[in-house]
């Protein structure tokens, strides 16, 4: 492929829990003690299998209303600290706004995995989970 | 946005390394000896700022020769295993076929970046580079 070609990707699943906009989120999965629901979309349950209640899994994030156009971010908005490179830090403002939690494992029940952990607002896409390494 | 609008990412970078194939890769970035070249494309090479040699950094791959159309795999193609929903896994093979590896930081020059731990081939665009946590 080209160097410059767009890659589509598409949600296969999305985030319900009670943190309601980018203000409410705790800055990463360890600070967060914040419950929610994955509900992965029914054409993908299939994919779940093998899940287990109690494991950590990785989930990737698409943080769809962060800014894609910043290169450098004062962290956690901290003007002391001097500008970073969005690259060295962990804001959501970045090119590809892909996060990456990981999530306790609190409960599994047909296409909903209930997770502990949760760093990200209602309603946010979700792209991937994994296994932890 | 609605459940299923696709979502465009463009590569910030690619790899390159001695790795020619997904066949010679190593599982994943904690079984690897590998080193390779980050190519941070200039448009985003202000983003790099305040990247250090010695660091650990999660850079996230797009892998584009890998399937999306599967949702249960053999576990490293061992069938003793069994059939696993991909979504327990670390496959390459997934929906949306984004890798998370850990690199360490060997050494920094302009717009590239020497990391060890490679387990993607060359030529593999680049999404991301974030902060290890």
């Amino acid at each position: 492929m080209a160097n410059d070609t767009p890659i589509n990707i598409t949600p296969i699943g999305l985030i319900h829990c009670q943190l309601q906009t980018a203000g409410d989120t705790p800055k990463n999965f360890t600070e967060s003690e914040q419950t929610g629901t994955l509900e992965v979309f029914p054409e993908y349950q299939e994919a779940m299998a093998g899940l287990k209640v109690g494991q950590t899994l990785v989930a990737l994030f698409w943080l769809h209303e962060a800014r894609r156009d910043l290169l450098k971010v004062y962290p956690r908005g901290d003007k002391s600290r001097g500008l970073q490179g969005i690259f060295s830090t962990r804001s959501p403002m970045r090119p590809n706004p892909i996060a990456i939690s990981e999530l306790k494992v609190l409960g599994i029940e047909g296409n909903m995995i209930e997770v502990f952990g949760v760093d990200v607002f209602d309603g946010t896409p979700l792209l991937d989970i994994k296994k932890k390494i």
